[in-house]
């Protein structure tokens, strides 16, 4: 029993490598190294440090905006301030600044004609039943004068209802505002917060700086009209459409650097380029109202369709960090690839190589069913446990020697 | 000098290959081959394939919402409109369907009974301060006639105070409101930007469509009711307690194909699911006032207990694209996979194949330290530098030799 | 033809094998078995126990997040409840608690002082045109009675300016405000959909408990108090200033385990905190108006610069749940790192141990272009077919033996 544990002990303690041959070629050698070469340059050089495939990645950023619009422009000739063109107004990431309005005024709920619904008869106006895209619910009347021969229909819903022909200059002024960003963010995987202009930075610097890509890349002061123009965007058309705009605040950090550069850089695209070429819904606009009581206690409205620039502040962010696991995974799979430069080798080496036949020789070593078994049934015959042994220790060398020399 | 450096570079420019056993056997060869064909169908089809593991993935989609409802609808013979039911107004990519409305007209800051505190005398009241629950800051005093046995308590704050047991019915005819959504995305790693509807789409045909899963999965108009008959909601439960809806949009692309392949797809859930064994909570609402001026200054204000249904557009995408990074990973792996099929293939051959010791005596050469020694000081013993030399040179079969049949 | 393919498949069905050497030695041995063991102890203790290596995660998760906010507060002695403090209004996971409000009553459009810009003459206000940081646009003329030598700039705005120097106490009462938080998730990947407290909870537990990371981590109502105590902001600084505090949700979830391990974490931070040196912009603050009408419909608003505590709820998620992909991958790195432990080992024994080149001669085996040329002319010289199969048969040691030894 100890003897049975010890051999385990001594077999388990043995040391495995492979058998290798070395041919001593320049042709294969110097390809064998090229090729090496080749795949530590592609992993040393692409891989690791282009890829940075050793680093830990967390993209799941936390992210906090608070904005803050600045500016005065006319509509109408009435001043307009920050509490009257941005909404919402409590200076979220996504914001309006509205550029015209539409104002239909003293509206109180009851029936009025629906000026985009022409009719001849009834019949005509019940054909617009459950339709959505005018002022109110329609009746199914048409109110025409006596002598008319088209009317409209009639709608229930806030009257008067908004006509549609109104036309008005936008407010341009809004080229001229300015946008304060503040946007601190946090990778949570490495508990690394940054904020989106430096400490160091005083009131007066931030106050009296404006964002330039080369100049001044981490003023948090945004001219309106620097951004429409980065975005190739004509003032006097977005301001009288409305449209969307992103603010891509984009933090790309190597934290294996000092956190002084983890840097957000900005860009600004038209967030809805992608239906540039659709006829439909071009622009952004939205309706809302202001209530107001009568001393009677009626209540009656202002509706107001406001054609606005809607400023989306989106926050992407990626940062790396080494660790271990991608690194050790990464290593292994390029040491490993390493020796997949030997397939190549050898298929170069066994094929096309003068003595091609002879590397093979060397290189591999055929057993056969048959031989195992004449050897099983000599070792068996002649009872030579002796010889038999001899023959699992020793390898091929003895065989061939029997075979060759010895006949 | 010279020659050393050129020993190195001969030495260096050699070639090593592993030294290979080839095993000329049916039964090994064929489980051999079988393991390697499911290895490699495995990774071809599964890993490759199915999992796209040589592609690189874009999950940090940038996206921008824009939403318009349309329709009218009635509470208390009054007709809603967009600007009277839409909170927030401005087309954000979460927003409210005001679905019932409790109103508490004209109340001014005072001091008022609560409706829900009854008591006998002033120390009932006492046990209710800092209550957060009720209409406003409880003062302490018991209001009750001179000969009724039960008063309520007094509280300061807007009176009169919003009454619990309102009944009203809900505006049901949200079902046929329609939600239009327009979704710009970009996959940032990719600098590929979509939306969700095609760019050939006319005005006509977007105003005319209702998304339909199979029939028009690419509308971007959507009918409520639709969207509640998904997710298994009763129109009129929901309409009178509020409720949660998700939209996602899921962008899959495959961007290795054109990107007119890359196309949302919606799907619709019951936010608040997770909650619905609760008592606590069921539903949606909140509550916001209107405020206004009498002609002296005054201020009153109208509250308004909202029970709505909010829309959440969720926008979630995964783009994959081929990158050599994680071709290059899994290749390896793939390829070193194939050979760990060799690990199953030598357990069978080396332990239940006949003549396994015999195979084993091919494929291991064993070398012990007692038998390095003796070949130590025999060489140095004899000073047979030649013979010292072969046996450098040649392999163990020589050294078995000497060792097992000489002496 | 029949025999080609034959030879093919019978060469097909053949096992090839790397070729061992097995070294019997104890100092190798043990060394080799240690750093085996390291690295499979690194693999299976840290990367797949700890780093959880054969899971698929998903940071994608898709929130929806719902907030009521309690309680009432003083200013001026006029209280304040929900629908007067709360912006914007509808629970959203992003809202302000405005604990300071700067009222201008009564402001219609017009022409006024403003308080900030004081001048001689008009050429000193002129050089103000543009600015942004004033009450309304600067018209250029400088106000000041008959003999006093100082003015003010007048400006085009909402009329009276807002004034500077407005001191008021903060709604200290905000700390025992409460904050119910309902959050319900989904991991899209896995469609696995959580809400953050448990679904047994009754309505009145809820109603009654209180956020505590210990004693109560899952119930859903916060005390802004213990928020702010947790993030170590002082209240009364906070109320006057503003600020801004992220309520983090983390879903951290292992998947492989019961569903009900997976729970909300909640973690409280102050996100101006990168900011804390910088001395512009310190705390939040936004304005907004009440747009009122007179009889006679003229317009006019008051105007609030509400200093506000805002809550940023962001939830961020990771699940992970067992993944063949992944697993797989991992695997093979970690076998085959496993025997990365060979490269150690060959150098320690072909280079350190006694014997070291007799451990060379073992493992490698060398073949020269030289020999092998030798060995082309011999078998074309003698035209001894026979000799030349058994050489392509047997291995090297023939070869080193008739080389070496016969000539």
């Amino acid at each position: 029993m100890a003897s049975m544990l010890g051999a385990f002990v001594t077999d388990f303690f043995t040391y495995e490598t492979t058998k290798s041959v070395v041919v001593k070629s320049w042709s294969v050698g110097i390809v064998n190294r090229i090729i090496q070469l080749l795949i530590i340059i592609y992993f040393v050089g692409y891989v690791f440090l282009y890829e940075k495939a050793y680093q830990q990645n967390d993209t799941g950023v936390e992210s906090s905006v608070m904005t803050k619009v600045k500016g005065f422009g006319y509509q109408d000739n009435q001043v307009q301030d920050t509490a009257d063109y941005v909404y919402p107004p409590q200076g979220a990431g996504v914001f309006c600044i509205i550029t015209k309005v539409i104002v239909t005024d003293n509206q109180t709920r009851g029936l009025c004609e629906e000026p985009s619904l022409a009719c001849g008869n009834h019949t005509d106006c019940e054909a617009f039943y459950g339709n959505n895209l005018v002022n109110g619910a329609v009746t199914g009347r048409c109110h025409k004068n006596f002598n008319a021969s088209e009317g409209k229909c009639e709608i229930r819903g806030w009257c008067p209802a908004e006509k549609k022909s109104f036309r008005r200059e936008p407010m341009v002024d809004v080229n001229n505002f300015t946008i304060f960003i503040k946007n601190s963010i946090r990778f949570p995987m490495f508990d690394v917060t940054r904020g989106n202009f430096p400490q160091h930075m005083t009131s007066k610097e931030i106050k009296s700086c404006s964002y330039h890509p080369v100049r001044s890349p981490l003023c948090p002061i945004f001219r309106v009209g620097d951004i429409l123009n980065s975005t190739g965007q004509d003032v006097h058309t977005l301001a009288t459409m409305g449209g969307e705009i992103g603010i891509n605040i984009a933090w790309r950090c190597d934290l294996d650097w000092d956190e002084e550069h983890c840097r957000p850089q900005y860009s600004f695209t038209r967030l809805d380029a992608p239906f540039s070429h659709n006829s439909v819904s071009k622009g952004y606009n939205f309706r809302f109202a202001r209530y107001y009581k009568k001393e009677d206690g009626l209540d009656y409205r202002t509706l107001f369709k406001a054609h606005a620039i809607r400023f989306d502040i989106m926050v992407t962010g990626n940062a790396g960090k080494f660790s271990t696991v991608p690194t050790l995974i990464n290593t292994v799979a390029a040491l490993t690839s390493i020796g997949l430069g030997t397939v190549l080798c050898d298929i170069i080496l066994l094929n096309f190589m003068k003595g091609a036949d002879q590397y093979k020789a060397k290189k591999f070593e055929e057993v056969s069913e048959a031989q195992i078994e004449a050897s099983i049934t000599q070792s068996q015959g002649s009872q030579l446990s002796l010889k038999q042994e001899t023959k699992t220790l020793c390898d091929s060398g003895a065989v061939s020697l029997s075979n060759d020399l010895l006949p």
